[in-house]
């Protein structure tokens, strides 16, 4: 980060950063009547020596946003998007070299999963349908310390109506909560998990693979707590993709209350609920390898 | 609508209504090992002769709206929801029958889809993904009259590639836009229909009916403009559904622009666009029957 | 509204309207050092015959959505922006008059309001804070009957912390809820206003005085419903403002439950609430004059 | 952070946190007839070992997100809110001792400011109105090392309509930017203040002058950019605060383009702009006291 001699007084810049945020890059391959559609939402950031530029608004050494924005488009296309990761890095380190001041990029890319409508049994060749909430996401740092990628999901919205208790938790003068041995447990997943190198990966695949990971970990592990779940998923990612070095959840405990029905005559054995917004649990989570620790 | 007379100087109470809006009721269906889910957010409303509410506040016809939502939980399970339009009518009924003053209910519920966590290849028993942005939706009216149900859909997000094309447009001393052979048409649809009656419909099945209609019609569709796309899927949906009246549509134009790359030395043959948030094109349109307008 | 006749087996148009939808138009008055800005959304719709359009996919007869939007700009310089009434009311006369086979424009404005950046005591020159959630609206319709204006304003959170009961209602075999002598009122309004006249008003001196009208009533008010609350705004402003028609009110009973504290050894007379999202009760009613129900 | 050993294959849990988010609080102070509101968001978290929660599912440790919440309402009432700082000590405080796992709280506190509603020019006793967009915020961390207070606020939305330029910036391959000496500079600000001590400060009135401080510096300053306009912010509120440490901002260009009004025969000079949502610039630094970087 760039930090460097302000003024008097002692007042210095301290980190500082500044790019184009939500470019919204739609790519069509059209190279044959079936067409491919890669749907992103693209944020650049530089950062380094930009003191010039905030004490004595100095523009020389910066790299205007809207330059970030027009490289996006245009890598797009030069480059192509093979994958978001692939047109991050091809993306990041462009940007990195043509600010000499630059002493790292910084790049952040949604894609927004379309599926083929359905025509007849077969998916059309350039009719798409938005497939749903979730975002595929990736981070990519590029600096002289070379390439880090942190790829991930997030609003993968998932449920259990059973198969999960909470109980046996501390108790103090401000607990009310009752124990409970089956509760709906439901949360609006973002994981994101940092690869061990950037070189010689498979992006999408393992995107596939850890997704579907996630997903059935998720289902088939009885849970104790939201805590132990998100464990349990880290755990078997990690197991199963030496390339992955790490992996963090946030997930808000998404509350589906049981509704008391006995003032209606109405017995309720897991069966009627309120899904309620605010407030939510919010739990974090890292799961990593004991080598990334020391 | 309750209307009558009020105060002096001729101020009166005009149309009104009041409920209870937004309870997000989930039921569970446990009677097997194998769950099914359905999620709701379910309104209510009621109209009538309210008036000493208004002018005396006087609330003494007034059905509370937190009873309103009571009813609305306590109806998920002695009703059920084998289909949002059969748990709205239930519920409609009820509320119309609890509040003599009243001479409507009104009933919107919006449906949000699960799929089954895939495990191994099939379906888990108990663990559900959120589908997608779409909203299944249906509002049903009822009173002496009789019963009408309107159901549709929203946030079905589609786009086209190509087979779009706009031009030979009426042009005026404002016009700046080209003709073009060749763009991408991209909404996210809201489509309501409503049935030309309440009973001997299989809501479910004929929700996927209209909504697989909608969407293979936008795919095969070559569209002059989003009007004509709207229309053919309007009129095919009311050539195959007979117990349909009449549909409508409001379809924001979501307008993917065309980067212009040749500045930096590369072509674009429909291939980068620019996803844009606003301003965007808003078309409505209703397809109905001759005896309907008559 | 444009309806014809469609193709065979008596399926036809019905009602239709395209138009632009949220424009952001922002227009700096500087004339002087003392810099004005008016920060508008702006949306237009055109109906009428355009039935070749949809059916046949004819667009000879359709001013483009691009075109409309052109308009909107150029009318912020070439008509200025004095109120978004009369902008709204000039704009929909150019659409209307340039497009032959239209039958109506509908204008739609939004005002966000700046408030100027105080330095020294003064109001900057040409620095301006956004002011609040609060929008100020207006809907203009254009056609051969007239010009009809329907302003207010929407998003006006309001808040009593007493002087609220809600009591004495309907009792049904669903109800729980307690009387109250003494609750918060909350709502975040929504009122529009119909004028009986389209000229000879003052736009902005109404809107302020109506404004304040509606806020000194919700303040001085004793509420024994959000009902009897809105009627009093309603009828204050139909004694007040004889140029004014009709005012409806659209008002969500935002909650705030007292919070039981009493696990907690604490007592709890009206001081910790809980402001809940979901769901909120939903109070619609228009207040008129007699003669415009006969 | 609680990092500890897990399971074989070297794979352990790493850095994890848990707590309630978005409790809405609200709190009205009623010892006299004129009311007091302090309406509130309110997040927690406990980081310390929590480890058997997340491996083993033992949630002996854990003190509820539940209980988490129950005492932040109960602390609106036993400890009161004269400012958000002094209440989220107060609550970390407590949180922290009542969880012998843990090793640290963190509290976050947004507030929503209200304005009385005003009749016959006085602010009424219990009636008010929300105030804006913007957010008071504070984020307290209560550890065995102390407090540390970073107070702050977001969504202060300002806007200059002249005063700013953007030009002699680094240009290449993918540059098409234009110099300009005159444009509209507008963000929705968020500023975060780190406070040098927690106590012996007057949290609210320290709050009322470093945003007076930005707003007004934001006025009066010419922006070469908008890092400049952020740093000359930041330096004034340090030169004048010996009690903030350091001043972090993000802020969003929210870009204004000056619209071509040319093919219409009118010319433009800073007049209309049109507003755009994405992609936006988007900037973020920290000005901070040379010893703070050693």
């Amino acid at each position: 980060m760039g930090a460097g001699m302000g003024a008097g007084m002692g007042i210095v810049l301290g980190p500082n950063r500044y790019g184009k945020a939500e470019s919204r890059v739609v790519r069509i391959v059209r190279d044959t009547p079936r067409h491919e559609i890669r749907d992103l939402t693209v944020s650049s950031a530089l950062r380094g020596d930009f003191e010039a530029a905030h004490v004595d608004g100095d523009q020389s050494a910066v790299l205007p946003t809207d330059t970030q924005k027009n490289t996006a488009f245009a890598f797009a296309k030069r480059h192509g998007v093979t994958s978001p990761e692939d047109y991050a890095i091809a993306l990041g380190r462009r940007l990195l070299a043509a600010t000499p001041a630059a002493t790292g990029a910084e790049i952040a890319v949604d894609e927004h999963a379309w599926d083929r409508i359905a025509v007849d049994g077969d998916g059309h060749d350039h009719a798409f349908v938005r497939r749903g909430t979730e975002v595929r996401t990736t981070g990519v740092d590029v600096s002289d310390d070379g390439v880090v990628v942190t790829s991930g999901l997030r609003d993968l919205v998932v449920l259990k109506s059973t198969g999960s208790e909470f109980k046996d938790f501390l108790h103090d003068d401000y607990t009310t909560l009752a124990d409970t041995d089956d509760r709906i447990l439901a949360t609006a997943l973002r994981a994101t998990w940092r690869y061990a190198r950037a070189d010689g990966i498979d992006w999408n695949a393992t995107y596939d693979a850890v997704r579907a990971l996630l997903l059935s970990t998720f289902a088939t592990t009885y849970s104790h707590a939201l805590q132990e779940t998100l464990y349990a998923m880290g755990r078997t990612v990690l197991e199963t993709h030496e390339e992955i070095a790490e992996i963090s959840f946030v997930a808000p405990n998404k509350h589906h209350f049981l509704v008391d029905l006995a003032p209606f005559g109405l017995d309720n054995p897991g069966e009627v609920f309120i899904a309620a917004d605010r407030p939510y649990g919010l739990i974090e989570a890292t799961v990593t390898r004991e080598e990334e620790t020391s």
